[in-house]
């Protein structure tokens, strides 16, 4: 993956592969998220089990961990993309988008939009034939975002927790 | 992944990793849903299409591409499985599946129940924290399926086709 720079608000900010460096920013804007706020945390006792996920994300090639970086270095943004190859729809690969989050100091300015427009143009480079992701179905105005950039809510997504 | 024996309806089914030489039957599972039949075929102008899938699915460790044998020998099931790790919710992996197809012959005997039940199970095994899918919102007889095994539809699944 090379380095881009987008466009949001005017003002550049670069999107690459995320580094070791940036676990506990990445840490941090997971854990964020109102709807998140009670599975994860930064203290320094939880930091082993981000350690051995981050290894495990930046070893498989199937994984790009992104890291959005604004013009003073912070980072604001972070998605993880995963390619799956498949036999349906004519043997058709599909690009996953899970974890999206973008920094409360960086909202309104479309970066977002920016991110999502930039993963989908991965996702078209790399032969996918579509591009998929789950939203909590609390998340209204996720859902807005993502109906605005094109995604179809055709799918119930379940899961199963341990 | 060794193999492993499931029982439904009072009859044994071998699971296993699918092989090259499954590849027709695994279409043809993947053809005969009623919601895909205009996505996929058997037909020989697209098989080198389904090759390369089956290669690439072949080729990540991280995918398991599942094949389920009758007594005679029939593969009579199919689902794929993708471990995916991630950091949110503490560094957790979960396990993807996608691509459940039971026979019309096989319908019945409780063999969608036993493959999930198999899967879960597997997944725990992998250390995953949790295992999710989605589910075309117009299959209501999927999600009553997905729900009894103990699935919430806690999400909405988003999908943008190029």
């Amino acid at each position: 993956m090379t380095l881009t720079t987008i466009d949001a608000g005017g003002s550049p900010f670069t999107v690459r592969r995320a580094r070791r460096a940036d676990l506990g920013a990445l840490i941090a804007l997971i854990a964020a998220d109102a709807l998140r706020a009670n599975d994860d945390s930064v203290a320094p006792e939880h930091l082993g089990a981000y350690e051995r996920a981050f290894e495990a994300i930046d070893a498989d090639p199937a994984q790009t961990l992104v890291a959005v970086e604004a013009s003073d270095g912070a980072v604001v943004g972070t998605m993880q993309l995963t390619l799956i190859p498949g036999l349906a729809r004519g043997g058709a690969a599909r690009l996953q988008v899970e974890a999206v989050r973008v920094a409360e100091s960086a909202r309104g300015l479309g970066l977002g939009t920016a991110m999502m427009r930039w993963a989908i143009e991965r996702a078209r480079e790399s032969g996918a034939a579509l591009v998929q992701l789950t939203s909590d179905a609390r998340r209204a105005d996720a859902h807005r975002f993502y109906e605005r950039l094109g995604f179809e809510a055709s799918h119930v997504g379940y899961k199963l927790f341990f």
